[in-house]
């Protein structure tokens, strides 16, 4: 699976979990709602800002979602 | 320091530590050496692709980049 569409699917499974929704996720991390849901469906990728941003608004650290991406590509 | 300024020394560290050029890191990275100087110089961000593939020219762990900028900035 893409990089693009790993990320999607671990940002989709963090907010829900976090029990938010596109609107409240995009106002608390300072984005736009449709490009919160570009980026859950793998038609953006993140910036390093936007991984920030994201990161804070859900309470995660950046480093811990990379690492769920490592693991999934097998990057080890 | 902004992220984007964060992310190009360490990226600059990173490669003289590993003894390559920024031509070296391009080719290897499959970038073009002027996006390299332009992350070093904190010009452009990464994107997740390109965080992955220089951290793998580099023989970093993404997630390993990632953590050092939360600390710079504090994250924790």
């Amino acid at each position: 699976m893409e990089l693009e569409n790993l990320f999607g699917d671990l940002l989709k499974q963090a907010r829900l979990k976090a029990g938010m929704t596109q609107e409240t996720l995009a106002f608390q991390a300072e984005l736009d709602r449709t490009y919160i849901s570009l980026l859950e469906t793998g038609k953006r990728q993140p910036t390093l800002m936007t991984l920030f941003a994201l990161s804070k608004a859900l309470e995660l650290r950046p480093s811990d979602i990379i690492k769920e991406i490592e693991k999934k590509v097998g990057y080890y």
